[in-house]
Protein backbone atom coordinates (compact mmCIF):
# COMPACT_ATOMS: atom_id res chain seq x y z
CA UNK A 1 0.00 0.00 0.00
CA UNK A 2 1.28 3.26 -1.21
CA UNK A 3 -0.52 6.43 -0.28
CA UNK A 4 0.65 10.27 -1.00
CA UNK A 5 -0.65 13.49 -0.10
CA UNK A 6 0.47 17.55 -0.70
CA UNK A 7 -0.03 19.89 2.02
CA UNK A 8 -0.15 23.48 2.50
CA UNK A 9 1.64 24.87 5.73
CA UNK A 10 1.06 27.92 6.66
CA UNK A 11 3.32 30.91 7.20
CA UNK A 12 5.86 30.44 10.03
CA UNK A 13 7.77 33.05 11.91
CA UNK A 14 11.41 32.32 11.32
CA UNK A 15 12.84 29.73 13.81
CA UNK A 16 11.57 26.34 14.51
CA UNK A 17 8.14 24.97 15.01
CA UNK A 18 6.45 21.35 16.24
CA UNK A 19 4.40 20.40 13.00
CA UNK A 20 3.88 16.43 14.13
CA UNK A 21 -0.26 17.24 15.18
CA UNK A 22 -0.11 19.75 11.73
CA UNK A 23 1.22 16.69 9.92
CA UNK A 24 -1.00 13.48 11.32
CA UNK A 25 -4.26 15.17 11.19
CA UNK A 26 -3.51 15.11 7.36
CA UNK A 27 -2.95 11.03 6.94
CA UNK A 28 -5.98 9.35 8.75
CA UNK A 29 -4.87 6.38 6.01
CA UNK A 30 -1.80 5.71 8.12
CA UNK A 31 -4.45 3.58 10.38
CA UNK A 32 -4.65 1.04 7.41
CA UNK A 33 -0.75 0.30 7.74
CA UNK A 34 0.48 -2.60 10.29
CA UNK A 35 4.05 -1.78 8.89
CA UNK A 36 5.92 0.86 7.03
CA UNK A 37 7.26 4.16 6.71
CA UNK A 38 6.26 7.33 6.48
CA UNK A 39 8.42 10.52 4.47
CA UNK A 40 7.27 13.95 5.12
CA UNK A 41 9.38 16.19 2.50
CA UNK A 42 9.70 19.84 2.57
CA UNK A 43 10.02 21.57 -1.36
CA UNK A 44 12.22 24.24 -0.49
CA UNK A 45 15.48 25.07 0.29
CA UNK A 46 16.00 27.66 2.77
CA UNK A 47 13.69 25.45 5.41
CA UNK A 48 14.35 22.07 6.97
CA UNK A 49 12.37 19.00 8.73
CA UNK A 50 14.08 17.32 10.78
CA UNK A 51 13.52 15.42 14.61
CA UNK A 52 13.96 16.86 17.75
CA UNK A 53 12.31 17.17 21.19
CA UNK A 54 8.89 17.86 21.38
CA UNK A 55 7.83 19.65 25.11
CA UNK A 56 10.23 22.10 25.90
CA UNK A 57 10.12 24.71 23.92
CA UNK A 58 13.11 26.31 25.11
CA UNK A 59 14.90 23.58 22.90
CA UNK A 60 13.05 25.13 20.04
CA UNK A 61 14.38 28.56 20.36
CA UNK A 62 17.98 27.18 21.34
CA UNK A 63 18.15 25.50 18.26
CA UNK A 64 17.14 28.98 16.69
CA UNK A 65 20.06 30.50 18.67
CA UNK A 66 22.43 28.09 17.62
CA UNK A 67 21.95 27.82 13.76
CA UNK A 68 22.19 31.63 14.26
CA UNK A 69 25.49 32.05 15.63
CA UNK A 70 27.18 29.19 14.00
CA UNK A 71 25.60 29.99 10.23
CA UNK A 72 25.46 33.55 10.59
CA UNK A 73 24.20 36.15 8.66
CA UNK A 74 27.43 37.82 6.65
CA UNK A 75 27.18 39.76 3.60
CA UNK A 76 30.65 40.49 2.87
CA UNK A 77 31.24 36.37 3.29
CA UNK A 78 28.60 34.98 1.30
CA UNK A 79 28.03 35.72 -2.59
CA UNK A 80 24.49 34.86 -2.69
CA UNK A 81 22.90 37.70 -0.76
CA UNK A 82 20.46 39.19 -3.17
CA UNK A 83 17.53 38.15 -1.48
CA UNK A 84 18.69 39.63 1.61
CA UNK A 85 21.67 38.58 4.57
CA UNK A 86 18.69 35.76 5.60
CA UNK A 87 18.95 34.09 2.25
CA UNK A 88 22.05 31.93 2.22
CA UNK A 89 22.73 31.14 5.57
CA UNK A 90 19.09 29.68 5.14
CA UNK A 91 20.28 27.53 2.50
CA UNK A 92 22.96 26.11 4.52
CA UNK A 93 20.78 25.54 7.49
CA UNK A 94 18.27 23.68 5.18
CA UNK A 95 21.08 21.60 4.10
CA UNK A 96 22.50 20.59 7.44
CA UNK A 97 19.15 19.59 8.76
CA UNK A 98 17.98 18.05 5.86
CA UNK A 99 14.20 18.47 3.61
CA UNK A 100 12.83 15.03 4.77
CA UNK A 101 12.78 12.78 7.41
CA UNK A 102 11.72 9.07 7.12
CA UNK A 103 9.47 7.69 10.15
CA UNK A 104 8.83 3.82 10.63
CA UNK A 105 5.03 3.09 11.03
CA UNK A 106 4.00 0.33 13.09
CA UNK A 107 0.45 -0.63 13.85
CA UNK A 108 -0.69 2.75 12.16
CA UNK A 109 0.92 5.24 14.28
CA UNK A 110 3.94 6.86 13.84
CA UNK A 111 6.77 5.18 15.87
CA UNK A 112 8.30 7.92 17.42
CA UNK A 113 10.21 7.72 20.40
CA UNK A 114 8.28 9.32 23.73
CA UNK A 115 10.22 12.64 22.96
CA UNK A 116 10.25 13.02 19.00
CA UNK A 117 8.07 15.36 17.43
CA UNK A 118 8.54 16.73 13.97
CA UNK A 119 10.17 20.19 13.81
CA UNK A 120 9.94 22.73 11.03
CA UNK A 121 12.76 25.05 10.63
CA UNK A 122 11.76 28.14 8.75
CA UNK A 123 14.98 29.63 7.83
CA UNK A 124 13.75 32.87 6.12
CA UNK A 125 12.58 36.17 7.49
CA UNK A 126 9.57 36.18 5.63
CA UNK A 127 9.54 32.29 3.75
CA UNK A 128 5.91 32.34 2.96
CA UNK A 129 3.46 29.65 3.05
CA UNK A 130 5.50 25.82 2.94
CA UNK A 131 4.19 22.83 0.79
CA UNK A 132 4.93 19.08 2.04
CA UNK A 133 4.76 15.75 0.33
CA UNK A 134 3.83 13.07 2.99
CA UNK A 135 4.27 9.19 1.39
CA UNK A 136 3.56 6.18 3.65
CA UNK A 137 3.99 3.09 2.30
CA UNK A 138 4.08 -0.21 3.75
CA UNK A 139 1.36 -3.21 4.35
CA UNK B 1 7.50 -7.25 1.54
CA UNK B 2 7.82 -5.40 4.16
CA UNK B 3 9.49 -6.55 7.37
CA UNK B 4 10.31 -4.81 10.75
CA UNK B 5 12.08 -4.82 14.20
CA UNK B 6 12.40 -2.74 17.33
CA UNK B 7 15.78 -3.23 18.86
CA UNK B 8 17.64 -2.73 21.82
CA UNK B 9 21.07 -1.20 22.30
CA UNK B 10 22.72 -1.69 25.20
CA UNK B 11 24.28 1.70 26.74
CA UNK B 12 27.05 3.15 24.95
CA UNK B 13 29.54 5.47 26.24
CA UNK B 14 29.60 8.87 24.92
CA UNK B 15 30.62 9.42 21.56
CA UNK B 16 30.49 7.08 18.51
CA UNK B 17 30.33 3.76 17.95
CA UNK B 18 30.19 1.45 14.36
CA UNK B 19 26.55 -0.58 15.28
CA UNK B 20 26.58 -2.48 11.37
CA UNK B 21 27.36 -5.88 12.72
CA UNK B 22 24.56 -5.23 15.67
CA UNK B 23 22.02 -4.39 13.33
CA UNK B 24 22.40 -6.86 10.78
CA UNK B 25 22.84 -9.95 13.19
CA UNK B 26 19.28 -8.47 13.75
CA UNK B 27 17.43 -8.92 9.89
CA UNK B 28 19.02 -12.18 9.20
CA UNK B 29 15.85 -11.73 6.86
CA UNK B 30 17.21 -9.38 5.03
CA UNK B 31 18.58 -12.50 2.60
CA UNK B 32 15.03 -12.58 1.32
CA UNK B 33 14.94 -9.02 -0.53
CA UNK B 34 16.87 -9.22 -3.90
CA UNK B 35 16.38 -5.23 -4.42
CA UNK B 36 14.99 -2.60 -1.66
CA UNK B 37 16.03 -0.28 1.34
CA UNK B 38 17.04 -0.79 5.19
CA UNK B 39 15.78 2.20 6.93
CA UNK B 40 17.32 2.23 10.97
CA UNK B 41 15.72 4.73 13.17
CA UNK B 42 16.97 5.73 16.25
CA UNK B 43 13.75 6.80 18.97
CA UNK B 44 15.50 9.60 20.70
CA UNK B 45 16.55 13.01 20.32
CA UNK B 46 20.08 12.79 22.30
CA UNK B 47 21.82 10.22 19.78
CA UNK B 48 21.75 10.10 16.04
CA UNK B 49 22.82 7.43 13.33
CA UNK B 50 24.75 8.52 10.62
CA UNK B 51 27.40 6.86 7.75
CA UNK B 52 30.82 6.86 8.15
CA UNK B 53 34.20 5.38 7.88
CA UNK B 54 34.16 1.84 9.41
CA UNK B 55 37.84 1.16 9.73
CA UNK B 56 39.95 3.61 11.58
CA UNK B 57 39.10 4.17 15.09
CA UNK B 58 41.02 7.89 14.98
CA UNK B 59 37.61 8.79 12.86
CA UNK B 60 35.11 8.34 15.82
CA UNK B 61 37.02 9.76 17.99
CA UNK B 62 38.05 12.85 15.71
CA UNK B 63 34.20 13.20 15.14
CA UNK B 64 33.98 13.11 18.55
CA UNK B 65 36.27 16.17 18.81
CA UNK B 66 35.03 18.05 16.04
CA UNK B 67 31.53 17.97 17.21
CA UNK B 68 32.55 18.97 21.10
CA UNK B 69 34.51 22.14 19.54
CA UNK B 70 31.61 22.59 17.28
CA UNK B 71 28.44 22.05 19.25
CA UNK B 72 30.06 23.01 22.50
CA UNK B 73 28.41 22.83 25.89
CA UNK B 74 27.67 26.58 27.94
CA UNK B 75 25.20 26.80 30.42
CA UNK B 76 25.29 30.25 29.57
CA UNK B 77 24.26 30.43 25.77
CA UNK B 78 21.39 27.49 26.12
CA UNK B 79 18.56 28.04 28.15
CA UNK B 80 17.91 24.28 27.96
CA UNK B 81 20.07 23.01 30.48
CA UNK B 82 18.09 21.37 33.40
CA UNK B 83 19.64 17.69 32.67
CA UNK B 84 22.86 19.05 32.41
CA UNK B 85 25.51 21.16 29.98
CA UNK B 86 25.89 18.11 27.72
CA UNK B 87 21.88 18.01 27.36
CA UNK B 88 21.01 20.52 24.57
CA UNK B 89 24.46 19.99 22.68
CA UNK B 90 22.89 16.57 22.24
CA UNK B 91 19.72 17.97 21.01
CA UNK B 92 21.61 19.55 18.09
CA UNK B 93 23.81 16.92 16.88
CA UNK B 94 20.90 14.97 16.97
CA UNK B 95 19.55 16.94 14.28
CA UNK B 96 22.74 17.86 12.48
CA UNK B 97 23.54 13.67 12.19
CA UNK B 98 20.25 12.79 11.80
CA UNK B 99 18.54 10.11 13.57
CA UNK B 100 17.81 7.51 10.41
CA UNK B 101 19.54 6.15 7.49
CA UNK B 102 18.09 4.55 4.75
CA UNK B 103 20.31 2.35 2.87
CA UNK B 104 19.67 0.52 -0.50
CA UNK B 105 19.15 -3.48 -0.17
CA UNK B 106 20.84 -5.37 -3.52
CA UNK B 107 20.89 -9.41 -3.46
CA UNK B 108 20.15 -9.86 0.36
CA UNK B 109 22.75 -7.63 1.62
CA UNK B 110 23.26 -3.91 2.74
CA UNK B 111 24.89 -2.05 -0.31
CA UNK B 112 27.00 -0.11 1.42
CA UNK B 113 30.63 1.37 0.02
CA UNK B 114 33.95 -0.55 1.70
CA UNK B 115 34.35 1.57 3.87
CA UNK B 116 30.73 2.47 5.07
CA UNK B 117 29.47 1.68 8.68
CA UNK B 118 26.35 2.62 10.56
CA UNK B 119 27.62 4.98 13.47
CA UNK B 120 25.66 5.36 16.44
CA UNK B 121 26.78 8.98 18.19
CA UNK B 122 25.52 8.91 21.71
CA UNK B 123 25.72 12.83 22.53
CA UNK B 124 24.97 12.15 26.18
CA UNK B 125 27.53 11.49 28.92
CA UNK B 126 25.11 8.90 30.49
CA UNK B 127 22.58 7.91 27.72
CA UNK B 128 21.29 4.85 29.05
CA UNK B 129 20.00 1.98 26.48
CA UNK B 130 18.69 3.06 23.24
CA UNK B 131 16.14 1.58 20.94
CA UNK B 132 16.58 1.34 16.96
CA UNK B 133 13.26 0.62 14.51
CA UNK B 134 14.67 -1.57 11.63
CA UNK B 135 12.23 -1.75 8.53
CA UNK B 136 12.82 -3.21 5.42
CA UNK B 137 11.19 -3.52 2.26
CA UNK B 138 11.63 -4.28 -1.35
CA UNK B 139 10.95 -7.26 -3.59
CA UNK C 1 6.90 -2.18 -8.38
CA UNK C 2 10.98 -1.47 -7.04
CA UNK C 3 13.54 -0.51 -9.26
CA UNK C 4 17.28 -0.79 -8.24
CA UNK C 5 20.11 0.82 -10.40
CA UNK C 6 24.19 1.72 -9.81
CA UNK C 7 26.01 4.57 -11.27
CA UNK C 8 28.94 5.47 -11.94
CA UNK C 9 29.56 9.43 -11.40
CA UNK C 10 32.93 10.59 -13.11
CA UNK C 11 35.60 12.34 -11.08
CA UNK C 12 34.35 16.03 -9.88
CA UNK C 13 36.32 18.69 -8.72
CA UNK C 14 36.06 19.65 -4.82
CA UNK C 15 32.87 21.83 -4.08
CA UNK C 16 29.42 20.88 -4.99
CA UNK C 17 27.82 19.72 -8.36
CA UNK C 18 23.87 19.72 -8.98
CA UNK C 19 23.44 16.06 -10.94
CA UNK C 20 19.75 16.33 -10.75
CA UNK C 21 19.88 15.57 -14.90
CA UNK C 22 22.28 12.70 -14.35
CA UNK C 23 20.30 11.27 -12.12
CA UNK C 24 17.36 11.51 -14.45
CA UNK C 25 18.65 10.73 -17.45
CA UNK C 26 19.64 7.55 -15.39
CA UNK C 27 15.78 6.29 -14.91
CA UNK C 28 13.46 6.39 -17.48
CA UNK C 29 11.79 3.78 -15.17
CA UNK C 30 10.11 6.66 -13.05
CA UNK C 31 7.53 7.61 -15.41
CA UNK C 32 5.87 3.95 -14.78
CA UNK C 33 5.55 4.98 -11.12
CA UNK C 34 2.26 7.14 -10.21
CA UNK C 35 3.33 7.54 -6.28
CA UNK C 36 6.43 6.61 -4.50
CA UNK C 37 9.71 7.00 -3.68
CA UNK C 38 13.29 7.42 -4.66
CA UNK C 39 16.05 7.10 -2.79
CA UNK C 40 19.66 8.44 -3.92
CA UNK C 41 22.50 7.29 -1.95
CA UNK C 42 26.13 7.56 -2.16
CA UNK C 43 28.59 4.60 -1.47
CA UNK C 44 31.20 6.99 0.05
CA UNK C 45 32.15 8.45 3.21
CA UNK C 46 33.96 11.51 1.52
CA UNK C 47 31.24 12.90 -0.46
CA UNK C 48 27.69 13.86 0.69
CA UNK C 49 24.37 14.08 -1.37
CA UNK C 50 21.98 16.96 -0.55
CA UNK C 51 19.23 18.79 -1.90
CA UNK C 52 19.50 22.78 -2.28
CA UNK C 53 19.01 25.90 -4.54
CA UNK C 54 19.09 24.49 -8.77
CA UNK C 55 19.83 27.89 -10.77
CA UNK C 56 22.34 29.88 -8.77
CA UNK C 57 26.01 28.50 -9.33
CA UNK C 58 27.02 31.45 -5.95
CA UNK C 59 24.97 28.79 -4.31
CA UNK C 60 27.43 25.73 -5.18
CA UNK C 61 30.87 28.36 -4.55
CA UNK C 62 28.78 29.55 -0.73
CA UNK C 63 28.29 26.05 0.41
CA UNK C 64 31.86 24.99 -0.35
CA UNK C 65 33.29 28.31 1.29
CA UNK C 66 30.83 27.96 4.48
CA UNK C 67 31.84 24.31 4.87
CA UNK C 68 35.57 25.31 4.35
CA UNK C 69 35.50 27.70 7.34
CA UNK C 70 33.44 25.38 9.75
CA UNK C 71 34.84 22.47 9.24
CA UNK C 72 38.40 23.72 8.70
CA UNK C 73 41.31 21.55 7.50
CA UNK C 74 44.00 21.42 10.76
CA UNK C 75 46.32 18.41 10.64
CA UNK C 76 46.84 19.52 14.57
CA UNK C 77 43.60 19.50 15.40
CA UNK C 78 42.75 15.74 13.61
CA UNK C 79 44.47 12.42 14.35
CA UNK C 80 43.03 10.88 10.98
CA UNK C 81 45.05 12.79 8.70
CA UNK C 82 47.65 10.13 6.44
CA UNK C 83 45.44 10.78 3.84
CA UNK C 84 46.10 14.54 3.57
CA UNK C 85 44.80 17.46 5.59
CA UNK C 86 41.58 16.87 3.20
CA UNK C 87 40.49 13.44 4.65
CA UNK C 88 38.68 14.04 7.78
CA UNK C 89 37.23 17.45 7.02
CA UNK C 90 35.96 15.08 4.16
CA UNK C 91 34.45 12.43 6.61
CA UNK C 92 32.97 15.19 8.91
CA UNK C 93 31.33 17.22 6.15
CA UNK C 94 29.68 14.17 4.39
CA UNK C 95 27.80 13.17 7.91
CA UNK C 96 26.65 16.48 8.58
CA UNK C 97 25.67 16.55 5.01
CA UNK C 98 23.93 13.29 4.43
CA UNK C 99 24.75 10.40 2.32
CA UNK C 100 21.35 10.08 0.55
CA UNK C 101 18.27 11.37 0.17
CA UNK C 102 14.99 10.38 0.08
CA UNK C 103 12.48 12.15 -2.49
CA UNK C 104 8.89 11.50 -3.36
CA UNK C 105 7.63 10.64 -6.96
CA UNK C 106 4.56 12.05 -8.02
CA UNK C 107 3.08 11.21 -11.92
CA UNK C 108 5.92 9.14 -12.96
CA UNK C 109 8.57 12.63 -11.67
CA UNK C 110 10.53 13.57 -9.12
CA UNK C 111 8.15 15.93 -7.22
CA UNK C 112 10.89 18.61 -5.99
CA UNK C 113 10.01 21.85 -5.74
CA UNK C 114 10.60 24.43 -8.05
CA UNK C 115 14.28 25.39 -6.70
CA UNK C 116 15.33 21.94 -5.48
CA UNK C 117 18.18 20.02 -7.20
CA UNK C 118 20.22 17.38 -6.16
CA UNK C 119 23.68 18.51 -5.03
CA UNK C 120 26.89 16.14 -5.13
CA UNK C 121 29.10 17.00 -2.55
CA UNK C 122 32.52 16.07 -3.07
CA UNK C 123 34.72 16.74 -0.43
CA UNK C 124 38.35 15.44 -1.34
CA UNK C 125 41.02 17.25 -3.56
CA UNK C 126 41.07 13.98 -5.86
CA UNK C 127 38.03 12.09 -4.77
CA UNK C 128 38.05 9.76 -7.84
CA UNK C 129 35.11 8.28 -9.60
CA UNK C 130 31.93 7.95 -6.98
CA UNK C 131 29.54 5.25 -6.99
CA UNK C 132 25.81 5.61 -6.76
CA UNK C 133 23.01 3.73 -5.95
CA UNK C 134 19.11 5.12 -7.06
CA UNK C 135 16.14 2.94 -5.90
CA UNK C 136 12.80 3.65 -6.77
CA UNK C 137 9.25 2.29 -5.40
CA UNK C 138 5.77 3.05 -5.22
CA UNK C 139 2.61 2.01 -7.52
Amino acid sequence: MTFQKEINIVEKSRGFHIITNEVLKQIPEIEKIKIGIANVFIKHTSASLTLNENVSSDVLRDMEKYFGKYVPEDNLFYEHNYEGSDDMPAHIKSSILGQSVSIPITNGKLNLGTWQGIYLGEHRNYGGARKIVITLFGE
